[in-house]
């Protein structure tokens, strides 16, 4: 099965990345934008019997090792 | 409006830290996985009159400054 974790900074933490890209974007004219973030989403393919299975464990391996919960958050999805 | 940008590498382009990945969560016991790609995506407050308006220079930034369209493929969605 496919599964996609989508992990975002917790609000309130600092985003020194997403505020470096919202001042480049900036400088390249778009004044329209605000409040950009930075996120990372992993996609794995996962043997499982079922897909509330695949999901137990993908939720697992994400606050064991794909997500930093202290100032992050994560989301999976399961196809 | 709200913007998010998913980037992943394009496949066939190889992908370094998806594979540490894979390799840490097997060590963990996890050995149901493979094919682990890591991937961006970044959210955005955009102004702007329509969704398509928005959705319109979305694409323009992906494609100026946020994914490198060489190796890596986006995708825009508008909420």
């Amino acid at each position: 099965m496919k599964a996609k974790v989508f992990i975002r900074l917790k609000s309130g933490v600092l985003d020194p990345q997403g505020k470096a890209v919202e001042e480049a974007l900036k400088t390249l004219g778009y004044d329209e934008v605000k409040g950009v973030r930075v996120g990372k989403f992993i996609e794995l393919e996962v043997d499982g019997d079922s897909k509330e299975a695949v999901e137990i464990r993908v939720n697992e391996m994400s606050e064991k090792l794909l997500a930093n919960t202290v100032v992050e958050d994560f989301k999976v999805e399961v196809e």
